[in-house]
């Protein structure tokens, strides 16, 4: 029955780094389209955002039916909270990709991102690809210490969300209120991106400390 | 211990309807704070933010204790989960009350709000404002037909979300990069703070379902 139950626990930790991979190419492909008016690569983020809104579901199904084969004592119940708070924070950043990719598109054939604000997104979109790359192997590994890393690049997502309203409302600003509006918006997706990030690392952190605590108890307890 | 669980699960809801509360009158300060720049009431929703965070924390472990009572079995997980997600969407209402204050306090003393955007963020605190007694008194009653309502208040919210899109970007606007970039989070801020009162419509929806369910449970199996 242990057995059992931890099988399925890491059939739904395989399914958490699958999701993660796939929100991490979310963004890379919509950050891609903002910054080079790629229609092709904006519309196949929403297919990924379809994509990952299905990985949420199978984590939430299995979770529940984790729950039937064995009613979760607290600390399980934590560890399969803190899964679906993963699964639930990575299909916000899918959100956040889709909402990227539609300013691409409502502004295509334009870029939608002005060439006075292309170096800031390319460094944002370069900080919220290491943030993925960071969750997809924390989750993979159960890496506290990676997990725990993700703050650091969160500070440097907000240096540059600061950074950009200082170039928006510097009085040289040359190009009205359209690309400001887009500016704030695209500015505002990319930092709550970094936000679930973070969140995810706090998750991450729980959950590798409930594994180490299981794999001690089942270890203690011989194979059942 | 079927009695302990259902009272112990009412008193979770009991907190849950608290929050709402702090959380709707977090927002009315914040609005009016926007709306007339009213500093002490901007500072009071920071206040509020830091209130309803602790009652996050006071579900959060409740629904602990109340799984180390009883093991929940699936269709009991399913319910618990409901309201720490529910919970989880109320702190993420006030974090967005929060928000709104803060750019409140940002421009004091000259008010957030232009004249020209003054009645639409009048009307889009109306419909928050009338959002979160929905949700009180959904959450207190269980009523899923209450709830269910919330979808068409959020369409009256995005109606107003993209007239403030037009009023910003028409040529005639006549106020300059800074006013728009407020009024677009700002918009921002109460379009998310209406998704997030629909997800709790949504989670009610379930939790009455599932309270209809426990009671006649109960009442077949009689008291033990």
């Amino acid at each position: 029955m242990r057995e059992g139950f931890h099988t399925q626990l890491s059939r739904v930790n395989g399914t958490l780094v699958t999701m993660a991979k796939v929100v991490r190419e979310a963004m890379r492909q919509a950050s891609g389209a903002l910054l080079t008016a790629d229609h092709t690569a904006a519309q196949q983020v929403t297919v990924r955002d379809a994509e990952i809104d299905v990985l949420y579901r199978v984590v939430e199904d299995r979770v529940f039916g984790l729950a039937a084969c064995r009613p979760p004592v607290a600390g399980d119940l934590r560890m399969v909270l803190n899964m679906l708070q993963v699964a639930a924070d990575l299909q916000r950043m899918g959100d956040l990709a889709a909402h990227v990719a539609r300013v691409a598109l409502r502004r295509h054939p334009v870029p939608a991102v002005v060439p006075e604000l292309a170096d800031l997104f390319r460094a944002m979109s370069a900080v919220a690809d290491e943030l993925a790359a960071k969750i997809v192997s924390a989750l993979a590994d159960h890496d506290a210490v990676q997990a725990a890393q993700l703050d650091r690049d969160d500070d440097a997502m907000d240096d540059l969300h600061r950074k950009l309203f200082t170039v928006m409302l510097s009085p040289q600003w040359p190009l009205g209120v359209e690309a400001a509006i887009d500016g704030a918006l695209l500015g505002r997706y990319f930092e709550r991106y970094a936000d679930h990030a973070v969140n995810i690392g706090h998750h991450v952190v729980v959950l590798a400390t409930a594994t180490d605590r299981l794999s001690s108890a089942a270890g203690a307890s011989g194979p059942s």
